[in-house]
């Protein structure tokens, strides 16, 4: 990989960048001399491999054996030993791939001004990164939250390179409730004065106000019961005042300082806030009509984030669509943390496609 | 009333305030040289009255006849016409009361340095100020969230001064769902560099935390589904890039900055998070057990920070409890929105405990 200063964590030593060629003009009209796609893959990489593509959410990266490990391996629902694997980071994010943390023509960051991007630009760098890679067809795509809009933009996208689709712990579209969520996490990065109009320079970020976006977050991955099972009204040292959830919740604001840039953050919860599968295709009913693709549709049922109702229409929309129902406690997470029930049913949906293939 | 520049906003005019008798020690130990306690009355305030206490939430005031109007007149649950009705601000807050807006012994402003209060404490200084008014007992105390919490403790700690109790949209010890997201607000407020450390001036307050705050505040006070009905994915002006929503949640956030302080806001959610009816009392169970009064239970069926498990936990565990379940799409502000159903259940609880009587 080309060394980038500007990252905050360096994508892990193994994954490539990849130049892509051309400048590369966005769903909004702005256009990006350059773009640098980092991207990870497993298994064997022959031009003209069929393969795998995962997707990752917010604050992920291109390492998707880490953050997913219970996923792959051999025998698993996802095995390089039987197939290609691949994980780009997305456009916009700082794990490598051109995004707010990147330098402009001129030299100096992007910081606040890197132009808007959406989910659809997201899965079009990824496509792009497949040509130069070699890979023309996807048997399948799979992603959680972010992850999760991406894949369902895909089959719509490029229909002709897309087998299978599993969407998970997402929507057709971004609620006014997750939008809402998004910008009250937003403006506690703006109220940061360090935020400075998101011209800081990189090594002294509105980390304060990133923090407490994460800590809203944070309560908005779990839940009720999953708080409640961790830690009650435990307080963190019996002699002070502070409960073991805001220990927790101050210890994980300090964590994405360390490995998340905020300039990165506001225009990744932008992206997300923009998914609506529906727009310029005549809305959404129409464009999920006209998928032919088999969808497994993952739905979590103690997401306060994207709740049940939403794959449900997901599914009742889908012609192909097939609804699984994760029973977790822990909300939102988990996708990532209640791995094994979510690995078994998409191994199962892989062999019912490899049955009637 | 006493005017009091510290204050954003004035309580009204025609509210009143107390000083009250002696030093006012607080369930930490600290003490307060002096407690001033704004009230407003609505009916015939005589020396030996009985009355209805009504406590309000955590931005609300002493003025219940205009945040709760439509409980509030002739034949209607809370009649001033028929009863004495009390509603004093609560101890901590910016609206007429002592809190971190008032001044020091030494002149100085107390901001981050007033002294932790909890539920308990305000309740406390309620009491002492009914005595000073000559009010021994309460026919009712009905009170909504911070107010719910108010109202359980009411019966713990005089049990014979109350007759009954209506607790809505709140759970016998706050959980730690709701604690995460409070801090999450906290956060918000210090990441602010204008907090101090607390020590902010009045004319200088950290406005863009307490707004990130607000906004995070209202969306947990809402729900997905009024969200959805209300603003949908409708963008603010057709020409930019910003969604209703998003535009509705910077606009509150720049309201409660007009009118609200950001050390009262920190001051009043720890008050909160302290709230556990079981503290020093042999636990929630022990402490509910205890309670002869009846008490009425209202339960929103959409309500995202006090989910109806907790009000169902908590009717179980009062030996006179009795459940209302309110339907609503808006979430927790559901008491504060549909209050019709609301109050016509409120009648008929005080309309059978008076057949009762």
């Amino acid at each position: 990989m080309t060394a980038d200063g500007e990252t905050r964590e360096p994508v892990r030593s193994d994954a490539r960048r990849v130049r892509l060629t051309g400048p590369f003009t966005l769903e909004s009209g702005a256009v990006l001399p350059a773009v640098d796609i980092a991207y990870r893959s497993w298994g064997r990489l022959d031009p003209g491999s069929d393969a795998v593509l995962v997707c990752h959410a917010l604050t992920g990266s291109a390492d998707a054996d880490l953050w997913w490990s219970e996923v792959f391996g051999p025998g698993r629902a996802l095995d390089p030993t039987r197939e290609l694997i691949v994980c780009s980071n997305v456009l916009g994010s700082c794990y490598g791939s051109t995004g707010p943390t990147s330098t402009r023509a001129d030299g100096r960051r992007w910081g606040g001004d890197f132009p808007r991007v959406t989910i659809r630009d997201m899965v079009r760098a990824q496509a792009a990164l497949l040509d130069h890679l070699g890979v023309r067809r996807l048997r399948l795509v799979v992603g959680g939250s972010m992850g999760g809009m991406q894949a369902l933009e895909w089959p719509l996208l490029f229909p002709d390179r897309v087998d299978a689709v599993a969407a998970i712990g997402c929507s057709a579209r971004h609620s006014p409730w997750c939008i809402g969520l998004s910008e009250a996490q937003r403006l506690a990065i703006r109220a940061d004065p360090k935020w400075r109009g998101g011209a800081y320079p990189a090594d002294d970020p509105p980390a304060g106000g990133l923090a407490a976006a994460r800590a809203m977050a944070m309560c908005t991955y779990r839940s009720w019961h999953s708080f409640e099972e961790r830690f009650g009204r435990r307080l963190q040292d019996s002699d002070d005042d502070l409960f073991a959830v805001e220990s927790y919740l101050r210890h994980h604001g300090e964590k994405l300082i360390e490995r998340f840039d905020p300039a990165t953050y506001v225009t990744l919860t932008h992206a997300m806030d923009s998914h609506d599968v529906g727009r310029g295709r005549g809305g959404v009913a129409r464009a999920l009509g006209s998928l032919e693709q088999p969808v497994l549709v993952v739905s979590i049922d103690s997401d306060v984030l994207y709740p049940p109702v939403e794959q449900k229409q997901l599914v009742q929309q889908l012609p192909h669509g097939e609804l699984m129902r994760l029973e977790s406690a822990h909300g939102h997470d988990g996708f990532l943390i209640d791995v094994d029930p979510l690995a078994a049913a998409l191994a199962a949906f892989r062999g019912e496609r490899a049955a009637a293939a």
